[in-house]
């Protein structure tokens, strides 16, 4: 069997268990979580064993140590993940909740129900950790799931796939729901496969993003680039605007919801940018400004390259502009529709900020850094949407699911209301 | 200026329009819907002599006579129009509703509030009407559109498009938001504008759905095919089962959501084989059935190929199936995930057909027909989806619209919160 072959096998086994799965009530659902979380705790020596093979490996080869720490699953790691499926136990999935109801006549009642969305692809890095989530996540939410881990964690990604697809199972749940894909060719057969696979979700480096975009008919969730501004305006409090900068830089600058570009309305850039350019300069960061920049502070020269740029490092592309609307239309030109900043005391502008700017997270007087599903409360995420439909932002149970519209009749026919004998009622069912 | 740069400037120009458009209150896209209707009582007499064109044009190439009654737009028509129009200005359009709200701590609060998608293009066929419904749901869903239509309407189009664009910029609306393409080139080369158009809504045969479908990287929201099906359960009352087919076939078999599979239970096949087909048969249809259905009835042998074939005529393919299970399995295997209704007494089995059949209308004891818009009493669509994410059977305002992540802080930054000195609290906002 080649790679091709492999692979449609495993996803028509996650498309028929899907089918059996967006029936299963969510008590069972629920009992499957704890059955996991369970397994989670007697396998946990072997989990750790296969982490360690992992682990020789990575050494071996010299991954860098900071990738080396994200690929380490202890026991320490493992209870804080029985930790997060006991929460996702607690909260309500939503599967099967009625969105919307209505009388369209006597006996005639439509009703918009939540349910699952099927097939869910999710392509992720190294760490494992991230396996026992996805998975979770997608068990809770009624979708069958192919996961692809990173290749440095193969061990420990295989037993956890096998730990977490037989325990389960062990509550009524349909034998499949799981799949473990194995290497890179796995997934270029998996993107041919529209017609079983409803939703990739593809988390890691924007080349790669960007190329499961480009290569695949199947519905894409996710972004590529993070290039979030923060918007200094004439009406902020210039103390809170260095604040700001220097903690949507350099709190945690290689991630997506970090700033990569500051934008100050030309009114107070003589009063601010020396200290916001000191603050940041203390922090180790470059930057970059236009011409309007460089008359106050010494910066390299920034090009239209430099707006572009998502720098995932201690550097910051500067720019002066006239004011709010010059700001919106910076952002919604260069940036990457995830999450931009506005500075300001005035909440009319502020307002007219998070109304024009086209962007999945929008926010006022408060660092870009806040971007996440964890600090938004949704708990668990599968990923940041940057996609104009269906979700954005950071994606939970929402996200992993859609409506279908049932009618329930009692033998009625459209001939009656077509020829006027019968009209509708459309009455609301509060 | 060639297609390309024509058509590329008309998006960037509903582009910037879309992104003025959401900060437009509702009540200013409400004034600019009223113009619209009034515009269109002034405008009477110009459209009515667009129209007459291209009915004339209709005639000497002897466009088939439905054809040319879809392509009549006269005043009673127009009428109806502003009596539409009127109906959508009461509706609630539901941009800026707040769908979630969150406080993350003291001061920091994060709202997921509703918006439009941006710009929207919907592609659709000879009915002239379509493109006043179009516009005037995307005006009031707060998005941009671009709007191509069926080439034998392009004098009525022309007008229309003028009319309606002119008379919604009497009110702070701005200019640009609507765009008409002119011809099939210009359809190719909006497809490969996938940096300004956020979805692509195309409505025409299903070789023109999937061409679309497969030649672009804009989201598409549609259906290419309508295989809808009937499955009579042993727990059917068979007269009623008689009834649903027949009105799910007959009633209008041009129409994507009528009946092309009927599926059996072989429990009742004896019984209801030989009333079904003499009912169908007085209304001219033609059946093509499956070995076990040729026992009982008179039929053409059916293969494979009529299992997947979406007739949009007076003809049907009849399949003896073991039971419900055999009856999901086929529709999900063969149907295209549009409407299916099963007819049953059994209300277990019926909510497991409803539960499991992937479909986004799943019906019980009623026609397939009543999978409409209209009739599901949502007002106007601009079109019926199969898509698994974002929206589901008939689409409307809801589904034109998205939502944002908005947070309001004052001042807040990250670093607190990731080195243990504070923590959320996370207190969901009733």
């Amino acid at each position: 069997m080649n790679a091709n072959q492999a692979i449609t096998k495993k996803a028509l086994a996650a498309e028929s268990a899907s089918i059996v799965l967006a029936a299963v009530s969510e008590s069972d659902k629920n009992a499957a979580l704890e059955a996991v979380g369970a397994a989670l705790e007697s396998q946990t020596g072997r989990i750790v064993k296969a982490n360690r093979k992992d682990l020789d490996a990575a050494g071996a080869s010299n991954l860098p140590q900071p990738l080396v720490k994200r690929l380490v699953l202890d026991n320490k790691k493992i209870s804080r993940l029985r930790d997060g499926i006991a929460g996702l136990v607690s909260l309500e999935a939503g599967t099967g909740r009625v969105l919307f109801s209505i009388e369209l006549d006597e006996g005639l009642e439509l009703r918009k129900v939540r349910c699952p969305i099927g097939v869910v692809a999710v392509i992720f890095e190294s760490r494992p950790d991230a396996l026992v989530q996805i998975s979770c996540l997608c068990l809770k939410s009624g979708n069958a799931v192919l996961l692809k881990g990173g290749s440095e964690a193969r061990h420990t990604n295989a037993v956890l796939a096998e730990v977490i697809a037989e325990a389960a199972c062990r509550a009524p749940v349909p034998v499949g729901w799981l799949q473990l894909l194995e290497d890179r060719r796995d997934v270029t057969a998996l993107l041919s496969l529209d017609e079983h696979v409803d939703l990739v979700i593809p988390r890691g480096s924007k080349e790669f993003v960007r190329h499961i975009m480009d290569n695949t008919k199947i519905p894409v969730l996710g972004h590529a680039d993070g290039i979030c501004s923060v918007y200094v305006d004439s009406g902020a409090d210039l103390k809170m605007a260095v604040d700001i900068a220097v903690d949507s830089k350099c709190q945690y600058p290689a991630v997506c919801n970090a700033v990569e570009t500051l934008l100050v309305d030309e009114a107070v850039a003589a009063d601010f940018l020396p200290s916001v350019a000191k603050a940041l300069r203390e922090k180790g960061v470059r930057l970059a400004g236009c011409a309007r920049t460089a008359a106050i502070i010494d910066v390299e020269p920034a090009t239209e390259l430099h707006w572009h740029t998502e720098y995932l490092d201690l550097a910051l592309s500067v720019r002066v502009v006239d004011g709010l609307e010059a700001a919106i239309a910076h952002i919604n030109r260069y940036g990457s529709h995830h999450t931009d900043t506005i500075v300001t005391g005035d909440s009319a502008k502020a307002e007219r900020f998070m109304d024009m700017v086209d962007s999945a997270n929008v926010f006022w007087n408060c660092s870009t850094r806040f971007s996440d599903g964890f600090r938004y409360g949704l708990g668990a995420e599968v990923g940041i949407s940057t996609n104009k439909i269906h979700a954005r932002g950071p994606v939970g149970l929402d996200g992993l699911s859609i409506y279908k519209w049932k009618l329930y009749g009692r033998g009625q026919t459209v001939a009656g209301y077509v020829d006027g004998a019968k009209s509708f009622k459309h009455r609301i069912i509060p």
